[in-house]
């Protein structure tokens, strides 16, 4: 039987693939490979209507949403990544800026619907701004973890909204420190908003992001995806976990600590961070592809970036789990 | 707050806007108003990971697909629809023919996306055939329940492949009467084949599909659609459901008893279906959005497919709501 066809980019969480290219099998490893918080929001009771009948979209997720962002409107879409995919759809031929090193599958996503994409080092941005119809950021950023400040973003928004521009900003990452978001702010024209669901709140099986932005950019979006789009149960679960403000305080601080404790111990052993956010920690070094196999060969996953020789190291869950990797780090200094 | 966001166009088991618009309770309705099997399946457990972790393609749910269909390779989609979205965009601009009255969503995306789209009734398409490039055929119809044969399919897809052309067969209905399916024969060029998960394992709320069709046409679907489509819980139930066959057995045979009762019930009160299939009855007649009201009120909701004057009867699931359904069809004629 042929391969499962796959579309987009290869990414982290491929424990699958690992299992057989180290011969360790799924079970056995500890997966860093990701930025998904370890600790996955405890699951409500789910209805078998909720798996039966077709999604209803006034079902109590819209508003559940709209309270967790502080926002008047928003689309829930099947992960943020849905969003990407269909957003340069709703644009004539473009100049596209993406703040890069970033999450890959903007440029791609760009550049497969047919615009002129250019990736752009933070340094250029200000000599390259007023050349482009739309720029992407990702904030914080996904691999580099770096933090652009609310003030920055939308003075780089008004830019390119006075020319018919968009500023969209993937937010991927943010819960964590959301006083960063400009969920709040993107009822302007041109200001794009995209939030995950899954890596907060650990849940990223579930395939759910939001898209904040004006309402008729919304209505063109959900108009690319068609309806039913989430499934049902994913809808009663999300519901319930944006309104869980408890156990949202306990992630945040759990992620604080954890990503501290991480960069501390990564520090320790030769591998002081270059980057980091509260999800993930991410190191920059000549031997990146030869330390991620080090650490493969151990189950232990990492998310290697060829490209930029950098390794990003997701939270370890617990103790036990910062022991293994506190050990594999160890050997590696002792090799 | 404003409301939320939908894509797409109006459908069949909208109940909470029924419960609204007729002051009845989400929960006393009987909703007939969908072709999916009342009878979900029933559901395994679904391992936490499956929520935490990002879907992996080769996780098995693509081998039990294969198993399922008959087929060597698939693509499986967040639902047919995600294929119905996306399709019209694999082609320049084109004349699409769509056998009419169907599934609405198969001309609103053709058009949405820029091509000539021709609604053509059964008794013109023999004259229209060779000035299409593709041509849409829901087959078994929904909602009309006409079955077109094998034979006449694969012809037609013959013509339209020898030009280039394509024949996509939607056969959202068909898994109650397999052996009317082309998924084993859509190895060949220009011939798509779309089948739907929840209607027959009445679980539309997983939000599942397969398109069957040549492997270049699957890679490039997918690569629109982008990764990640199918949430993991949804992967699970469905590898499970793929295998189960002596509930997939059980399902057929119930299915076919309940559609058959509905249509003897229906004609006994002067509602004799115009058509149907294993999965509904249809009705037409002037007085369709009468009818379509009289039931409303007594909470009893059918699909009013107000362009053509006609109904769509779901399957009750039991006794219980067969004698439900026969009361208000007596009530009816004794008014």
């Amino acid at each position: 039987m042929p391969n499962a066809i796959e579309g987009g980019l290869p990414h982290g969480g491929r424990l699958q693939q690992a299992a057989r290219e180290y011969g360790i099998a799924v079970s056995e490893w500890l997966d860093l490979s990701t930025g998904i918080a370890p600790w996955p929001f405890a699951l409500p009771a789910i209805p078998v209507s909720a798996w039966a009948r077709l999604p209803e979209a006034d079902d109590g997720l819209h508003a559940a949403a709209c309270a967790y962002y502080g926002v008047e409107q928003v689309l829930p879409v099947a992960g943020s990544q849905a969003a990407i995919q269909v957003l340069p759809r709703l644009r004539g031929p473009s100049r596209v800026g993406v703040l890069s090193p970033c999450y890959a599958e903007h440029a791609h996503a760009w550049t497969q619907t047919g615009h002129e994409v250019v990736e752009i080092a933070d340094q250029q941005l200000e000599a390259q701004l007023d050349s482009l119809d739309v720029l992407v950021v990702v904030n914080p950023n996904n691999p580099t973890g770096r933090l652009y400040r609310r003030e920055q973003l939308l003075s780089w928004h008004a830019r390119l909204a006075q020319r018919g521009g968009w500023l969209v900003v993937d937010e991927a990452f943010i819960d964590i420190t959301p006083e960063h978001s400009l969920a709040a702010a993107s009822g302007r024209e041109g200001l794009i908003v995209l939030r995950s669901f899954g890596k907060f709140f650990g849940l990223a099986g579930a395939r759910l992001g939001c898209v904040v932005a004006a309402e008729p950019l919304l209505q063109a979006l959900a108009e690319q995806l068609g309806p039913w789009t989430i499934s049902g149960p994913t809808r009663v679960i999300a519901a319930h976990c944006f309104a869980a403000l408890a156990a949202q305080q306990q992630q945040r601080q759990r992620a604080l600590q954890a990503s501290a404790r991480l960069a501390t111990l990564l520090s320790e052993h030769g591998l002081t961070p270059t980057g980091g956010c509260g999800l993930f920690q991410w190191w920059q070094g000549e031997r990146a592809a030869e330390v991620q196999r080090f650490f493969a060969r151990r189950g232990i996953l990492l998310r290697l970036f060829a490209q930029h020789s950098s390794l990003r190291f997701g939270l370890p869950a617990d103790d036990a789990q910062f022991q293994r990797l506190a050990l594999a780090l160890k050997e590696r200094v002792d090799e």
